[in-house]
């Protein structure tokens, strides 16, 4: 498993209700890829949206979150952290 | 206080020791700004750090950043998160 910190863009006007349905959309399927997304966050000024998880692949935490809708516009392995 | 995610391009290569030291240098002096650093996440590959941390302003945040020698090039504030 690797940590992943995957990307949205163009959500502008995201809202604490809509960021937290999508999260469970994710979080009801994400089993079935083996990802475990563990937080987001957004700013809804700019329309970004950060998701952290442990995944097996990139191409895992994807179709996770094509199944639901939003596919994500950048997904970066981070293996380091602090 | 809001909750701040911020990002450095340009950074390929960083190992977790200079992740480390760096997360260090802005913790050490982050009292002086009311910046609270929380965690940092680097994709050694594509060069990226992600820090998050609670801060009063992006301007406080930067300011840590540009005295350690690693300005953010984007600050986000994220006030929704699940």
């Amino acid at each position: 498993m690797t940590e992943f910190m995957d990307v949205h863009h163009n959500m502008a006007g995201i809202t604490a209700e809509s960021l937290r349905e999508a999260h469970e959309a994710d979080i009801a399927i994400q089993g079935e890829e083996n990802v475990f997304f563990k937080q987001a966050w957004a700013d809804p000024e700019n329309g970004i949206v950060y998701c952290l998880s442990d995944a097996p692949s990139s191409d895992s935490v994807q179709r996770v979150h094509e199944r639901t809708g939003h596919p994500a516009d950048e997904i970066h392995a981070v293996p380091l952290s602090v």
